[in-house]
């Protein structure tokens, strides 16, 4: 099978979901920010149906970091948030921890999928990128052609069961005169992260280097600009590691799922 | 033990929620619609570890019936939502159910409890009659002095692993020229059941006689006012009963447990 040539930005940003998700069926592994306007995208954490019980609760407890798109029940493997496609591929890449190691990242794990799997779809950031860039806000990660940066804080999140752990957040450099902007546009996306949890001063919440975030890459910060952080899917999976299941996978940070929902739907007046 | 004696309806209303539920630890068995005016009120539903994933994803997926105020993990007695209480105690009424058949009414189920029972705490539209009172909107059952009458419907909830079933409602009469008010007031609280599913025609959602409600009690429907149907959190408890479980217990419908949060703790802008 020939791995399909990544797209540009244009293209990216025009190709419907089913598009994008046939693209990375087919082998192609890219970060997705900026990847089709318009729609929303997600987080995908999968785990045993033994663990299942605490991943939800963890995400009821914590529904800023970990707002639920979409659960698929234990060894469902279709949803209609991905229609016409398939959990275990559609994916562009994902890492399978077991005992709470990363042992593989992968574009396809159907040779890890067990029929006790369930699988949640959490809504992401991204989401909201198009209507701050419609309000003409910048998005640096996408300007500089990067993942987006993501670091663990201080901020702990709420347990659940046997899971506990750093709440983990995206940072996006605003201008100080559009800060106001980004918090309204945002915190009308209460279930795709909503409005920041802090805004300027990293060491606030634990950041010590800006520079050299936990997961994704760094972005420059420009004369002007406040770090504004946003609550992050990539935390249920941090607080899932720590607990070391026998097998879990999640999506590779910034490879995300592109669902078929539109970002308005999940927009609130 | 002494029951204690049921406190008029002016003093019920005055009553701290800490003080209501000694009244319940102590015995007293009743229906709960007024007492503790802005305080609020909570559905109850206890199943064991194995049932747990599936009410939890039952009530993600029907968060209009379902919404979780909180979950008290497996074998927990004690949360902040009943401070110094106890969860087995202090709701005026149980029902324990075996095999999906009520076998028990009790206002103690110290009994029946196991340390793999997992209890959700589930909102209730009488969190939201004191902001419809204060807003000079009559409640026909507390008027009575009655329970609240609450109707099986014809609209399905979505499905979750094993449970599936009706959603319940509870019904309210309200002046023509008061529904609007009503609507904008209840939409305010989406964690208490917000906006009402239905105005008018109980028909229109496949409920035969308002004179003969599945739970509750029935009220005078006055001239000149529509019947208006809230989602109700009796609804999960039908689920899990058409599931049959080998033992599940929940609150008797309309005998609530009345929570240390402020109603106003509910209330979005």
């Amino acid at each position: 099978m020939t791995t399909p040539v990544t797209p540009g930005a244009a293209e990216a940003a025009r190709l419907t979901p089913a598009a994008a998700r046939a693209l990375f069926r087919a082998g192609l592994s890219t970060a997705t920010a900026g990847w089709s306007r318009g729609f929303a995208q997600a987080n995908v954490l999968i785990v045993p149906q033994s663990q299942a019980f605490d991943v939800l609760l963890f995400a009821q407890r914590n529904p800023k970091s970990c707002p639920l798109l979409g659960v698929l029940e234990a060894g469902q493997t279709a949803s209609e948030l991905l229609a016409g496609g398939d959990i275990r591929t559609d994916v562009p890449k994902y890492v399978v921890y077991e005992d709470g190691v990363p042992t593989a990242e992968t574009t396809d794990i159907t040779g890890w999928w067990r029929d006790d799997l369930v699988t949640f779809i959490i809504g992401c950031s991204f989401t909201f990128e198009s209507a701050l860039m419609d309000a003409g806000i910048r998005i640096a990660h996408i300007d500089q052609g990067v993942n987006v940066p993501m670091y663990k804080t201080s901020i702990r999140s709420t347990s659940a069961g046997r899971l506990s752990g750093p709440t983990v957040v995206s940072m996006r450099p605003i201008p100080a005169s559009q800060v106001s902007d980004a918090v309204r546009i945002t915190s009308r996306y209460p279930a795709v992260h909503g409005a920041p949890v802090h805004v300027g001063n990293p060491a606030d919440i634990g950041i010590e280097d800006l520079g050299r975030p936990d997961f994704g890459d760094a972005v420059e910060i420009p004369e002007g600009h406040l770090p504004v952080f946003w609550a992050c899917g990539v935390t249920p999976q941090a607080a899932v590691m720590e607990s070391r299941p026998a097998l879990a996978i999640g999506h590779a940070p910034g490879y995300m799922l592109i669902a078929d929902a539109r970002d308005v739907d999940y927009q609130v007046p």
